[in-house]
């Protein structure tokens, strides 16, 4: 029994181990990714090693030791750990709040100790406890308003934590200005350490962020539209590519981006000028520009239910609304691409017009080829998954336009150089952009259809890229079957 | 000249304390404002005031006193600064972490201090401050995973901050335990006077809130949707309501809420069981509603772009459609209005079932009328908003099919009580939603048109409210023109 016993325990112990090895393994591999999603996370990390390291050797530099004292050296320490954010904007946000809050509270408390100093070993406890929970009160309810949580959330905190800290301690006759000035002085320079390293070691600007996740999802909703066309009428011929529903899904992480956006416009208020960013850099039309970003994207949305739907026949009537929502998916995902290049290069958007005229007067051309009356014997119901398609990208078409719209003012409120005339949306694979730098994308071209205005797409085999008739025959009837409810 | 100066600055200090005054009366407005919106507000912030109050009282207390110092006890004030959060849930959470992350990092901060001790003058603080930096970073790092980012950021920052303070307090030779065990007592007393009162002085419960939300956002989709029907198509007479417009663009704020419904169901796992919500409640549940009905809310929104555009003449298509759209829509939002009451009240749905059969039978109809081939001399163009609108409610009852399958995993989970038969939704009236509450919508009876399964409503005349031809006329023609993009 007892050898039984110590087998199993053993077997257990081993067990165990190989379970916490592959923990380990797993856990290793999943920060070596984190790592290389964004490898400034690492130089972040290190950042902050540093900073703490910065103030310890502080600490042990005799001077301020003796001034000091071990126990408010500690703020030091904290201040370094609380205010060092990611982003330079946030640290500098974090720092002032602290800064100021702890100035304010400490200035306060003193205050509150000289008006109560008078009142006997009963009065003084009692008001300034009565103090104490007055500020902590009404402070804790500022924190409820928006624009105070926005910016001066960790101020208000500091607040009253420093305010009710030094009237406490002054309860006990300690040497209360002393204490107040020794924090304020501690604080600021953990603050420092922060704000230099933070800025002088490879520095991570929120506004520089901000600006490129605008660009990004405005070219992720770019690609899916381009996207949309081959994919919803099956266009593209040969076996579907491997990126491909990446790319048509890229805009889903649009949906849900407001709170970055804001909060990186938010940290970007902090900054001072940095890199092609001047002075009072327009960040507020970046939220502009995000916010019509997502109506598209919640219009694209509505199109992908589309997506999945099978076709098989063909009709006159959904030649000419494929051909059409083709040009308009196509020509919007291209407009939106080269909004997002010249956000990105930061030149005044040029060529984009002519593509979103393309694709109005696509609009415009089916909208009077169905008025022209040819169509007698039709079955509304084949056509109608193909109509709400036509719809909707018509809808998005405005979309787009407005998109535009905000993005000139955002090029000319900013100053953005003007345009070459060479700019070509191919340059935008050369960026940063991860949902085109892969290199397969270059193995799935998509369908580019030139119109120009003067021969209207009326028929679809005078398209430079004429689908093959056997390959693109549809039938709308058996795309709305499959999304039969009953 | 002297005179006229003064009488100028006189004037100057009048006008600002004008507005010194006026913008205090806007703050006082304001903060009312905040308080009357959520009542718990104002408790939240005398709790905290409470909170700081008993730990100031305990500060004065000799023996705690005597026995840590006035500098340790500053943790105290910080714990409950820091640790106080508006539900009991995050405040359980962040104590939780605070004293799990102290006790950890004052341990191995201890360990620290006896492996260094031996190694001399320039050895120890070497090896120390690159013991600081290693786990500065690493612990930084491990910020970043988005699981540990959720649960146990705090933890991780209070790890680093102890860690670093007592490895570098350790240095000059302090009592290392004596100062780690204040601290570890300091804290916890500090984090057990945040929950006790947080708990016992009139609870705001995160998993309450979650619950309610989820309710409250369904309710707010099957609003949009039971009074699009109307305003789509005007069936309702007389002048428009003045809750119309809010009403319909309920829905607006689900599209946004991921955020906020992560969080609470983050902070309602560290909850015990309360009220009506045991142990292992199944909030995971509730997040996969929300999703469900952020994908609804994002069809509401395409139809939205539909809900402005002009409508003049009617067509027997036009009128078909219309029948359907109106009862498709109708009848979702009544389903959504139950399915909202069924979670409010903790009850499995049971009425549901039938609106959603009567509207998905509605799109049955349609598409059968549709494809009955007797539209001969139809103008496409013309139709072509109406059946947008058809083709996207359609998805809509999907989505309502998907929500209400969701829910009633959620009932089943959650093992709510079974319906009672009398349930109606218009005891939703009573609740606290909010959007719901006005007395005005009492006055804006919503069509409501009942239609048997046996008696398709393949002519609108019989159905119960059949809408005057003359008011309802409508021409499709306009209504596209009126969203033509050119």
């Amino acid at each position: 029994m007892v050898v039984a016993s110590g087998s199993r325990d053993k077997t257990g112990f081993f067990t165990q181990g190989v379970k916490l090895k592959a923990t380990m393994v797993d856990m290793a591999r999943s920060m070596r990714k984190l790592g290389q999603e964004d490898p400034r996370r690492v130089v972040h990390s290190l950042k902050v090693g540093l900073a703490l390291i910065l103030v310890s050797a502080l600490y042990n530099y005799h001077p301020l030791y003796s001034n000091f004292g071990t126990n408010n050296t500690i703020w030091m320490v904290m201040t370094v750990v609380l205010v060092f954010e990611f982003s330079v904007g946030a640290t500098l946000g974090r720092g002032f709040n602290r800064g100021i809050a702890t100035l304010l509270a400490g200035g306060l408390a003193i205050g509150a100790h000289h008006l109560t100093k008078n009142l006997g070993r009963v009065g003084e406890p009692m008001v300034l406890g009565l103090l104490v929970f007055l500020q902590a009160s009404i402070s804790t309810f500022l924190r409820f308003f928006p624009k105070i949580k926005e910016s001066y959330d960790y101020g208000v905190l500091i607040f009253i934590m420093t305010f009710s800290f030094i009237s406490v301690s002054g309860l006990r006759g300690h040497v209360i200005f002393k204490l107040a000035w020794e924090r304020l002085c501690t604080v600021s320079i953990g603050g420092a350490a922060c704000v230099i390293v933070s800025i002088l070691v490879l520095p991570v600007w929120a506004g520089h962020d901000l600006h490129n996740l605008i660009a990004l999802n405005i070219e992720k909703l770019g690609n899916s539209l381009e996207g949309f066309g081959d994919e919803y009428f099956k266009t593209k011929g040969g076996e579907a590519c491997n990126d491909d529903k990446e790319i048509l899904e890229g805009y889903k992480s649009v949906l849900n981006s407001k709170k970055s956006e804001e909060s990186l416009a938010n940290f970007a208020a902090w900054e001072p000028p940095h890199g092609r960013f001047p002075f009072r850099h327009p960040w507020k039309l970046y939220l502009k520009v995000g916010t019509l970003a997502r109506e598209c994207a919640y219009r694209i949305e509505a199109l992908n239910g589309y997506l999945n739907a099978d076709m098989q026949e063909s009709s006159e009537v959904s030649n000419i609304i494929q051909e059409a929502c083709t040009i308009m998916s196509v020509e919007s995902g291209k407009a939106l691409k080269e909004l997002a290049l010249a956000i990105k290069i930061m030149v005044q958007p040029s060529s984009t017009d002519s593509h979103i005229d393309k694709a109005k007067s696509s609009a415009k051309n089916l909208k009077s080829l169905l008025k022209s009356g040819i169509w007698e014997d039709i079955d509304l119901l084949k056509v109608i998954a193909g109509v709400t398609v036509a719809s909707i990208l018509i809808d998005v078409v405005t979309c787009t336009e407005k998109i535009a719209e905000s993005i000139h003012e955002l090029a000319s409120t900013a100053q953005f150089k003007s345009a070459e005339p060479t700019l070509s949306p191919e340059k935008l694979h050369s960026g940063q952009m991860k949902c085109v730098k892969s290199p397969q994308i270059l193995n799935c071209p998509h369908v580019v259809i030139n119109v120009s205005e003067s021969t209207p797409p009326s028929s679809p085999s005078e398209s430079s890229s004429a689908p093959k008739a056997s390959k693109q025959r549809m039938d709308l009837y058996h795309l709305f079957l499959a999304q039969d409810i009953s």
